[in-house]
């Protein structure tokens, strides 16, 4: 059964110098169930063995001074021209990913297309980055997890794959979940309670427990809104755009 | 020598489903040096034995309906009782992080704040999230790593002590880059190149082989500045302000 499904299942191929750390907590939980059942597979390759000379060097100074150090464009080349046998040439079908804080923020938006691929390589910086000649020659999108610099791109790898997997389908046992979620509709998420009914003096909102579906749903709404306009005004903006409203309106009314 | 170090080290404790998921990364490389040099402990509270009942439960269903489950009140606060004993009460000292969606964005700025602190407390999320009461009842700040779903709060609460813990003292070998790197001036950053001179047909811009370091840092900087307007018009917006630039100038003027 597990052949069966690898023939055809997301790939994902990962270029770093810390192999090690893959699965990693990919390999636990919803992800590394589907890992095990064959739903996706996932490939490093390590970048050392690509490296010059006796210490197998993969970076240099850079070019022009300053500090650190820059990976080879002939070292990263070499890696990313192995990853990239047996995968598509079309960049839509098979994206090849540099992580950096000077790509396009990471969304959700990004990880549903990254997940109807056929898979993707994910090339992970260390040091002051990677020779620019590599992301032009290769047709590199460059993604970033966030404006903060991380000591290398495995994190940032790990988090695009987790995001991205789930959506694959049959990863996720219950799909009603994914809809619902953050961001299905561009807004933050309503606040969620459970058992018990009163905590520490705090009680679940009334609305809650009504039993009222309709007047439970407008609660929920009204709380996604609110908290979207008070936290993330760009959200907010884009969500009223996209539904005919003015952001300024008093919600109240 | 390590014990010295500890008794000031910064620490962090982490609440999670998934204690097997740290140190994980943060195991290897600098990251993981600092560790075994004391100069950061990682201490992981399982949530699990907080449990309810024969089978443990940490989670139950939503009040009002709806898919997921939702983790209680009671067990995640009986959680953060145990890793609060030892720890400052002011948040400013050791803040207390949901990783959320719904958070405030991660940043750099951010990651300087907490490695300022004497360590901090990060709880993860699984399912549909925590009872809300949980975040106010322990002034809990929600910090979200980007606008996307992961199945938990345990990659997300890497990447934020990766970035955290790199800033403290000693823990990177050179201080320089971190003064260089990217967003030090909320900039992106300038594309770098190494050996080979030429690569592939591509050579290395004439400039940074001029050895006239005026016009390397003019050309950095133009590069830094082109690439921040075309990519990242919000970061654009704001280096401008802090510059008394007009956002909308001709840059080749």
């Amino acid at each position: 059964m597990a052949d069966v499904q690898l023939a055809g299942a997301w790939r994902a191929k990962v270029v770093t110098l810390f192999p090690e750390a893959f699965p990693g907590v990919l390999g636990l939980s919803l992800t590394g169930k589907a890992l095990d059942m064959g739903l996706w597979a996932l490939e490093t390759i390590d970048l050392r063995p690509f490296g010059m000379g006796r210490h197998m060097n993969v970076d240099d100074t850079p070019a022009g001074g300053g500090a650190g150090m820059v990976l080879r464009a002939d070292v990263v080349g070499a890696a990313l021209d192995q990853a990239a046998e047996g995968t598509p040439q079309d960049r839509a079908e098979w994206p090849v990913i540099y992580l950096s804080p000077r790509g396009k923020p990471f969304d959700q938006a990004m990880a549903q297309r990254f997940s109807t691929a056929k898979g993707m390589t994910l090339l992970c910086g260390r040091f002051e980055g990677v020779d620019e000649r590599i992301l032009h020659h290769y047709d590199v999108e460059e993604v970033s997890l966030g404006d903060f610099v991380l000591t290398g791109g495995e994190i940032a790898a790990t988090a695009l794959l987790d995001a991205t997997v789930r959506l694959i389908p049959r990863v996720l046992g219950n799909q009603t979940s994914t809809e619902e979620e953050s961001f299905s509709d561009g807004l933050l998420e309503f606040p969620q309670f459970t058992k018990p009914a009163v905590w520490n003096g705090l009680a679940i909102p009334e609305v809650l427990q009504s039993g009222h579906h309709g007047k439970i749903a407008d609660w929920r709404r009204a709380m996604a809104e609110r908290l979207t306009k008070e936290r993330r005004p760009d959200l907010w903006r884009a969500y009223c755009a996209r539904h005919n409203r003015d952001p300024v309106e008093d919600q109240e009314q």
